[in-house]
């Protein structure tokens, strides 16, 4: 089977230069769910119609083996948007399903169920299917097209809200925008669908009427959730459609054996893995393709962003983590900042309002209060003060550091890279560090303490 | 029309010295949500019956227009609250609307519908009705009041749940507690109210039963969103209206073209603007009169209290914002905390762990790491290294600091103010400057790095 | 009576090491749930089935006078642990309450009621019951056991989902898991049942069929809430009834008269106490057994564990608060963090980017901006500069600090402990302290300021 999505639309209600399939859901343009989803229902001849910004598209599905299509008239509507896409089916002699790009909350297993349906069809009642529409049943249907049935439950047409009649509008059952079609008979009738007198549009549910009339068969198959009948069509409805595509992730995490407190709060994106026994503590942000270690502890509102968490670190509340390695057992934070390739190995201490950037962290080391790490290499076991800068920014370049074995850099100390400091050295507290330690040595650079008699109260009292 | 807000009670059940109707909701009393709403409703006439801690409400509205009265009797009741600002309705010869100040969650939208409910029952039904009150339906409507109504569907009576036969209990139609009653006919029938045998007050909806008797026409108009008729009796209901009132900011402000990720986590309130395409991140709160540039980026947590973000500007996660302006394309946080009034022009960079006090801080200007800057003025392109601090007190007043054009200041350096450092000035790392930098110049202040050899090894052994 | 908890279960679709019912929720383990709940209904004579890591959880209650039976065979069922314990039960001539230590949403009222239902219906119909049986009724039943009743109201059977026919699945009713059961006839009926053919374990479930082939009476009492029927058999239901305590929790103390503003995002534990007219903002949480002060007001995304927080106190935004006090209005935060058995007295301020470990800070003394404080007396009215931290650790040990009344410490100092600085003394700012300063003088470690003319350009330029 043939899959074609829609993806062609500006999305005017989303009020954004931005094509509107292509807005994030956790982090991935909306259409990104609805490829998801027909490849997970095993589907792998896939086309898509693309139009307004169209390169951008194109460009971010180049490597998912899409054949696409542009629809040239952007208001052209659901049919010529097919039409512009009829190399794709026209010679097919099974079937096309045809999905709009934003149904991001269709699941896999839907479609795979409402293809075994159409086939069940067939097999058990000898009815071979024009067409097979999801949808589904809504307490409040408002505002959605609803379907309409003959006596013996075949679909006999799709009417939208402001056309249904008093008893139309009473029915519960809405149009899903997910469409089996049975290729040679969309050929016979999609030509004849007429533009719609209001806004001049090719409208692809009118094909349903046009299957009808002409006697072909037409089922619809419920979806189990209702919202995947929901199309996305402004920002609220993004949010609607992210909380339920987030809560999917949560779930399925949870049940592999992760604990997720207060999973409202939660936000993790769909690359992430979680190894098992990770507990995440409420408001936790998890982004791109993370992993996190088995019996990891992240904590309370802790934001990581595309790095690697080992087993049984800790990540204490309030620390955020970007493009970084985390080795297992270390611990992180509360408010420490880890960016741009840090790694840090096992057993390492990042405490409090700590930042370490593009540095290399040696198993054991602790740094764990006020410190900036900019541009360094620790090694393991030292001792990196409270209070303690790397300047590694003259002004001009960039220039590192090096911090040798089991060193103590005494807080408030400055070390002006580039700098080495040798194995077992020891920076007295205060010092400004601007030559080289060698290995076991002493340094010092701060003035001699003075004291001034009573001026303490002189410099307090007015 | 007018319209008289009942807001004289003191509220037990909150358990609290303020009146109930001065709690606040998104950082404006409960009571202001009523005098907007009727407002939006096209009403400009509007009373105030006021009681318990009555200068704290009329202080509160002073410059609203709105006329008060008093209820010198706090346990009187809603009918006796209704009669203390009898002067303002008497002579009347029109409607009036009451409503309780406890009622937030009415939407101006339902009491214009309202209005015109009542107008088309006369134009069309040719009825001039008594009195039209506000309903809703609910699935559970255990420990509301029950609409009674007869057999043409017009309002007999309100029964209190206490009240209530077997019949009338599995009435689904609750009071919502607004009336619109003709003024002649309230003042025909008010005066007949009743003392309660249970709790001695005057309840307003006697006026019904009696308003019935009288042969007058009741009928009661439903509200869209069942929540509108609840009132807010004690602090989980606060909670509860609060989100109400929360998710209608975030829907209409998503549908104007914002993107908002996970709404039940963020928190903006009703001043605040967002200009158009802003990205709004989990958790993030925004208070006051806060304004959000076209294009901004809010990152995760962030906290904005009565500030202006400019376009484009880009606001990391967990930075707090307090009086402050932030210009277009400036970049601010993780971790930073800008407060009392700071400036920070456009393209500036405030990093992580870097507090501002009332400083201007001027375009380009980088200060990324650990830093504190009170009272300060930082021009153009200037670089203030991690660990800087700017002395703004000496232990009995407070000093101001200048720093230059493009001027570099080491990190872990010291500006005791009042100082000024000229434009391409340079302050070596680890320095105490206390006396004014030339333009151009460099300034050192530190001590020379001393060895002592081998005693890094001693230092660290025992 | 008596209450038989079964607690032997390893909960497999946990995917995890600890027995399932010592999963925590809220920070106590589930089961802890179930047994507050006995003791709140007036239960004293608790059993406790164990098995899996039996150990864990005996260790864990060895306090709250239960009594502990061993189920031998891991996969015996829930008639087989009932059989395990059955010296607590079989001599008794009462009842015996049966509990899954897997339902920690029953509560304590519900409990309560049950056992009056069943003396009312012995009072009242004068029918002794066999068994009574918690239930619920559940829109969607799917999954559950279904409680299948005779004409007269009478349970027949609990019928699993796979068991169930057409008919039976239709029933809406769903068994909760609690049952009370007379002993005589529960000892006349368990020895008979019979093992699942499937499984081959003995369910507790199969006694209510044998009895009512006895004509034994057995009622179903339906809980005020579904969710107290349903077990927790994942730790997506972990998270679901995390979320279902956690706001009865918020409800109650919303109710007792604090404000909490967002309450889904709250996260507080059951032992903590809010004295009342407490603000509680958005994504707080709050830990342990800790206690909040009247009228104090903790700031949006604070941290708070086992820590004492003083009456009108504020705790601004993202403070991490760890087994500390904070007296009466004083000032925390934003981006503080008190760890380690910290006393802050009262109206002390401290402040942004500031550490306090282990330290005592008198009354009124201020720490506004970036500093660490470990193992420090700080006594009244002194100043903490920004910048400035306590060396506490030299490579070898920890030492103490002391800093007397109304000293002035200058930003960017360091004080090397051990040292004692005494009262009204004056520390210059960037100065290394690491001799003792007497009362009232003046201390200064710093070098003079030179000036290298025209060096600032050059250095900046290439």
């Amino acid at each position: 089977m043939k899959a074609l999505i829609l993806a062609a639309g500006l999305g005017t209600r989303f009020k954004s230069q931005k094509p509107k399939v292509m807005h994030p859901i956790l982090g991935k343009p909306m259409v990104w769910y609805v490829v998801k989803t027909l490849k997970d229902a095993g589907i792998r001849d896939i086309g898509m119609v693309v139009g307004y910004c169209k390169e951008q598209v194109m460009e971010y599905f180049k490597d998912e083996g899409l054949r696409f299509f542009e629809q040239k008239n952007p208001k052209g509507g659901t049919a010529d948007a097919v039409l512009s896409a009829i190399d794709f089916w026209r010679a097919d002699d099974g079937q096309l399903l045809v999905i709009n790009g934003d149904a991001p909350m269709v699941k896999a297993e839907t479609i795979r169920q409402m293809i075994r349906f159409m086939h069940m069809v067939e097999e058990y009642e000898g009815v071979k299917l024009a067409c097979t529409l999801l949808s589904a049943f809504l307490p409040d249907p408002t505002g959605y097209g609803r379907v309409v049935k003959d006596q013996e439950g075949y679909v006999m047409k799709i009417v939208e809200e402001k056309d249904a009649t008093f008893e139309e509008k009473k029915i519960n059952e809405i149009n899903g925008g997910v469409y089996i079609f049975d290729c040679a008979k969309l050929l016979e009738t999609i030509f004849q669908v007429k533009h719609s007198p209001v806004s001049g549009e090719l409208y692809l549910t009118q094909v349903i009427d046009l299957m009808y009339q002409k006697g072909y068969k037409i089922r619809s198959f419920m979806a189990e959730e209702p919202v995947e009948a929901m199309g996305v069509n402004d920002r609220w409805e993004l949010a609607i459609a992210e909380n339920v595509l987030r809560l999917r992730i949560l779930q399925r995490l949870a049940k592999e054996g992760n604990t997720i407190h207060q999973p409202e709060t939660v936000y993790i994106e769909p690359d992430v893995i979680l190894e098992g026994d990770v507990e995440i503590e409420p408001s936790v942000t998890i982004k791109g393709s993370s992993r996190i270690g088995k019996g990891a502890k992240i904590g309370k509102g802790a934001y990581i962003e595309s790095s690697q968490i080992g087993e049984g670190a800790v990540v204490e509340p309030y620390s955020v983590i970007k493009n970084s390695t985390v080795e297992g057992y270390a611990s992180i934070g509360p408010f420490a900042y880890l960016r741009d390739g840090t790694t840090i190995k096992s057993s390492a201490q990042i405490g409090c309002f700590v930042e370490v950037k593009s540095s290399y962290i040696g198993e054991g080391v602790k740094a764990k209060h006020l410190a900036y790490i900019g541009d360094a290499t620790i090694e393991e076991g030292a001792n990196i003060g409270a209070g303690v800068v790397f300047a590694n920014f003259d002004g001009k370049k960039k220039h590192k550091s090096f911090v040798g074995k089991y060193a103590f850099i005494g807080s408030n100390s400055l070390l002006i890279a580039p700098i080495k400091v040798g194995d077992y050295a020891y920076i007295a507290g205060g010092s400004v560090i601007n030559k080289d330690v060698p290995e076991g040595d002493l340094a010092i650079a701060r003035a001699r303490q003075r004291l001034l008699k009573g001026k303490g109260f002189e410099k307090l009292k007015d």
